[in-house]
């Protein structure tokens, strides 16, 4: 079932802070993982807060070409130091972050989550002997409160007035529901739990309910329940077994997801793919975490999470034994961890790499 | 410091569900409470699901004047059977309970949060064992996305488009943050924590901001920080010893709140407090729980967290030891607790009201 021979062009985008470390460990781990007959040619983009800093750009339309033309995206991370005045918040996360997802149509932001044997998690052990830990998250990445819509008047004054519109189209629904159930249905336990605040945001909340009711009659295999995002986030400290796959919108995708990541121990080890299930550009992989510009250039950062995100990247490309193999590695470089002993970026990387040679 | 005898004239909505079994306790407690020469005399309100279905009524407006006519409101939960088609999402939440805390400018939704001794926490002991865990987050409650602003057109077919407009003024901003500091100031710890999403909700974000700095130069004793909301779930799930004051909108904080009654033992023990600290209508009190029809009716629910509620209450009324009092015999009770012993929601408001005796 793997995708054919040949090179991969991946556009490669480091960012700042510790993006280019873990990055590097991705790109190891990739070359490692890599089927006979396939080969990556990476093209690296300096596109972020240093760039920014030192030319005003963000990411030139000119860049974006570029990328479009390539196979898939690896992203490490992007954000200058954080309160930094010559970066104001959402330069860099709406001009080049989620500029790419919504240019890209990345409208499946797919986040697994699973506590992977010999990690810690901060839920107690009554809490974790209630089953495995082993979700998915389908989060909406083209629309909801995430457009940009919105605006202020009086700014900086008593009157100032600012919204914030939260987007949401059937389309845009429908598309990203039905790549839910998709792969809800391919799961064993077939379920899929819509998180939303219908009670409170009628109108979208509408949307999303009625494309859940209608597309899980194709699936008549798939158990449907809904959550409102704030008694998710209560199973997800009290209960997290119990979640299968969960479709979201943009915000409460966003936040949920970084709650899954430190109940499954850490955004060290979360994983994320930016996808276009169409295929009319490339998606993008990266981990969940940020630029964590304290601990930058220090060795420090765990790149597992950028290994993982390069995993979803070569499933999506339909190497999907390869990516299973980076998997198996990860868990078995997880659980030969020693307790307090610390290893380099590098050395983690090499380890990972080591067990697929 | 105690405010003076006299009568204090309750607005007193039950609701549905164990709304009616855990309010029978509060006001057990209240009474049991109360200081010498105070006087509860309660006016009951039949509002809630069970009405709506009867008669189609939700909140007439004389029934809302009858209301804002007391000194305080003590409400129990409302909402009907999950998913039952006569009752579609939002009519009880936008209609009752929405419209109670927008139209008496419920601007400072108080929701403490505490690991009591004795309570089982979902987090592991490692992660309970940084600090203890007692923080409050003031919530937003008049604006935000809460405002019901937005539409859809074409509902139901394949072009529909909704819409949420969240509504951010610096007139609400400011009086909520002013609240959120004068708390921090007084707490040993002052501390403040802005939690928002200012990188990507850019518009109201800075008004968050803005504001949030504005008003910290008039408190020079107070430390402030900020977290994203995404952040924020992974410190309450990792580190909640951090947390002192925090100040959000109304929607992360519905979802921030949430969490933190499930870290700190469940929303059986979560209390909140819809304050107009301006007292130009009367404040409302009730648990953060809803009205959870499954167990209604079997005397199964807690209502400790309702209780907590009736002490915010007199604290708010400036009855401050009796204040003091209740959670001091709840801070009890709990510790008393026999794990695996079960008890009925009127023995554990006997058992709280005895220790006030
Ligand atoms: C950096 C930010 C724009 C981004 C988001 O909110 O989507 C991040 O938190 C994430 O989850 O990928
Ligand atoms: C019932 C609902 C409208 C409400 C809210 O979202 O505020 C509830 O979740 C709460 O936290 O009090």
């Amino acid at each position: 079932s793997d995708a054919a021979a040949g090179t991969v062009r991946l556009a490669v985008i480091p960012g700042d802070g510790i993006g280019p470390e873990v990055t590097a460990e991705a790109l190891k781990v990739l070359e490692a993982a890599a089927p006979a007959g396939v080969k990556f040619e990476g093209t690296r983009y300096d596109l972020g807060a240093e760039r920014y800093l030192a030319t005003g750009e963000v990411l030139p339309d000119s860049v974006l070409a570029e990328i479009r033309d390539h196979d898939a995206i690896l992203l490490g991370a992007v954000g200058g130091r954080p309160g930094d005045p010559k970066l104001p918040p959402g330069i860099l996360e709406r001009g080049l972050l989620l500029r790419l997802r919504f240019e890209l149509d990345h409208y499946v932001n797919l986040r697994p989550s699973r506590i992977f044997p010999g990690v810690t998690s901060p839920l107690s052990d009554a809490v974790l002997a209630q089953g495995d830990v082993d979700f998915v998250v389908v989060r909406e990445g083209t629309e909801g409160p995430y457009t940009g819509n919105g605006g202020s008047v009086r700014v900086g004054t008593p009157h100032e007035v600012a919204t914030e519109v939260s987007l949401n189209t059937a389309y845009g629904v429908e598309r990203v529901v039905r790549d839910a159930f998709a792969r809800a249905d391919r799961r064993p336990r077939r379920r899929l739990t819509l998180v939303h605040k219908t009670n409170v945001l009628v109108h979208a909340g509408k949307v999303w309910s009625r494309l859940v009711d209608e597309v899980s009659r194709e699936f008549a295999d798939v158990t449907v329940d809904y959550l409102h995002v704030d008694a998710a986030t209560i199973f997800l400290a009290t209960d997290p077994a119990r979640f299968d796959v969960v479709v979201t919108d943009n915000l409460f995708g966003d936040i949920i997801t970084d709650l899954a990541a430190a109940i499954t121990g850490g955004i060290g080890l979360a994983a994320s793919g930016n996808i276009n299930p169409d295929r009319t550009a490339p998606s993008m992989f990266e981990p969940v975490h940020g630029s964590a510009p304290d601990i930058a250039g220090q060795q420090k950062a765990d790149p597992t999470a950028a290994v993982l995100s390069a995993s979803l990247l070569l499933d999506h490309l339909g190497h999907v034994d390869a990516a299973a193999a980076i998997e198996a590695a990860v868990l078995a470089d997880l659980a030969a961890r020693q307790p307090g002993a610390t290893r380099t970026t590098a050395e983690v990387g090499d380890a990972i790499a080591a067990r697929l040679a």
